[in-house]
């Protein structure tokens, strides 16, 4: 069983400013997706959280992000393709530079909160941000959400000849058409460790999940999306290695 | 003859603020420095700027500074050795994400403004500097000033086994020392065209200049410094070329 | 007669770029719209704007922005009502620490760009832009844009206690609704100076417009938007005043 | 008795980033020092942050600083007198702004980090904040480190027409200069919760502290900073304000 790759956003402190649980948290994953110092980071976070992947031999993704440290990334700014692309290529590259320094290199990309929203909703930001790693390196896997009906995009990155890697949540309700529900409804998010860990199992085991309105929801699971922001978050982290170390072991 | 390469400031517009005569000036040089986004330029003026490069057969230089747009960089922020080599690491690898989408790749480091000035004046900045290439590529010649006593400078270089070019000018007056004479004082620039071509085959041969006390004056000149700013100025860099293209046929 | 106040957006140039001819236009308008440093300016061109307009007579207003000096405020920002309210407020207070050190006081409020528009489209940013300017000064006028139907946001201002001033412009053409024509769209703004001022003159009388399809189109103008972009118009506006000063002499 | 007014460093969080207990120590002062957005805050925080000093009746004063958020302002950065005078003017007033939303003022001003030193080394620096506080509001306090001979400072200060209040530390040891001994020596910050707060009655009883040097080193003491960094430090701001309350009952 290929199971899927635990992702993590990692690198988000600031200045003087901490966030995240990096340290702990990085033992437990794959995949560091790493900020880019348009929404978090700067310079020497971004050195020592690449310095922090290497030494457990995780992966280190780009994290890009739309320029708003004060809105950490997640407030919409109306890009032009052009825009995306190249504020991508800016971040890609100034991650590598650390990399090279950490004797790493950029392995895949993961754009940030609302870039990453506004290019499951607008073909042409998608577009922008597959030109984007094609031009930067055309190996490098660009990770999208998973949905219901992945074909669209799967033909656009077989088109554009950009690997895609499906995202999935462990921690999040799905509705029928594969969409994350809205954090303002309840039961939006699991708290539960052992709800969230079966979660996991079931997409890893690449069986179908319940979606909110009860019908079966199947997904691609290239990787899952963890947290690292808090003490719970971790060790819901850790079941799911646990977890995933014993169907690795079947 | 080995002459000294023609470098030039590029891509110092930043949104839609414009600055620099870079269509006119590029068709003249051998190097451009691409400011990377902290006292100029942006991701969208930086690709232009590196794609016009490529057009006309010129280097692509990193031109890292200071994170001041305000003050375009000219004014020193006090900063650790390890913050300097993380920020040129950061914006050398940003310029390389324009190049891979342009064919091309970053040839050279000249840091710009406030940074250049402090790291001659600091060897413990000056090291940051070197260390930042290193990891970089260590292939990468480092642009640093100039003067009447490289030794020194030579000797660091050789220890953390960095290549060094030493850049001239050909418009700015020198002291004894080899250090161009502030622009506060009288004569310190040169406007007449006719002394700039001078002073730049003076460099180009290899033959001592004039200090603003009469001594001779020998400079190491790997590389001279020209300028785009305006139409005059473009016409020295033009007459500078002409003047070079003679040298390089007797 | 009440002729429409002349406003011109003012001090966009930013740290080292130059931008607009402010100089120039600044003795022919009434009302200076004062960049405040999140779009365009810094504190030291604001405090040099603010003296030229008291040096001329000109009324400072502030011109806010959402924070993006890349997009020069020309892309929208998904920001909350409070947020735009609180950026307002911000920005506001800013300038009128630079008018205490010249001897005067911000007199109206201009949003800028991608926030002017947005406020036009979303009545929740519209409360919020009002309760900023409330809070801030509630005798202070708020700019907006004039429609063919301005009842909603005359009953809204009201409701709110906010001083109203429409903005109406002479150099571009509206459609029936009392929109401006997009600028992709072919006749979308007049160079002729002769048809600047002709329209200026109708808004100033009170007369109807011509739109886009021939119907008759009548807006408020409690102020008429003109450019110090280039000496084109500069004349523009020079010539606009004479025709005022014609007006107002009969 | 007069005493010291206790002053503590608010409004240091920016955007979703948390600094400082600001919830819990602001009972216990007589004045935030709220910072305005250049290296720390942001307009939302800087509302929520006057409207918590409102609501405990807390004098409101700037805390203008070096546009630097990477280097949380404590990066001296290379201004000109005019510089700083014109940031001063702008972070005064953007403060101001939100101070008219909740009701309040600001009431006095104190330079932060790297500035606030910079303007004690360098009195062009010192005359261009001087500058900014008199052309803002001439009643407006400026605090200033108190030094063992502040006979220089108050003729400065006297010369200028403005007002000195000079600040003292119940957490650091001092030299026989009146200097804060480095954080990089032994003994030079107290953690002792009794040590401080014996500093700080010293200092409010007009006595003379013992320097490192074990001389006696009289200080001026019209204010006191204290921190609300973490629990520990709160706790000695309760003690201190226990003490204070003590000797206005003697």
């Amino acid at each position: 069983m290929s199971l899927p790759l635990l992702n993590c956003d990692m690198g988000e402190s600031f200045g003087n400013w901490k966030m995240g649980l990096d340290d702990e948290v990085m033992p437990y994953v794959d995949c560091a997706n790493i900020a880019c110092g348009f929404h978090a980071s700067d310079p020497d976070i971004m050195r020592r959280t690449v310095a922090l992947a290497v030494q457990h031999g995780v992966r280190v993704g780009a994290h890009p992000a739309y320029p708003d440290l004060q809105g950490f990334g997640r407030r919409s700014l109306a890009c032009s393709p052009r825009e995306v692309e190249d504020m991508m290529l800016y971040q890609i590259g100034a991650l590598e530079g650390m990399c090279r320094a950490e004797g790493t290199t950029v392995s895949y990309v993961k754009p940030h909160g609302a870039l990453y929203n506004d290019m499951a909703r607008d073909p042409e930001l998608l577009r922008g941000a597959m030109r984007a790693v094609l031009a930067y390196d055309c190996t490098l896997p660009l990770l999208a959400m998973a949905t219901a009906d992945p074909a669209p995009m799967r033909e656009l990155a077989e088109e554009m000849g950009v690997t895609l890697w499906f995202e999935t949540f462990a921690d999040r309700a799905y509705d029928p058409q594969g969409r994350l529900v809205s954090r303002r409804e309840p039961g939006a998010v699991h708290h539960d460790r052992e709800t969230i860990v079966a979660q996991a199992v079931t997409l890893a085991k690449g069986e179908a999940l319940t979606a909110n309105d009860g019908s079966a929801l199947g997904l691609a699971a290239d990787t899952l999306c963890v947290h690292g922001d808090n003490a719970e978050s971790v060790a819901a982290v850790r079941a799911i290695r646990d977890a995933f170390d014993g169907l690795a072991r079947e």
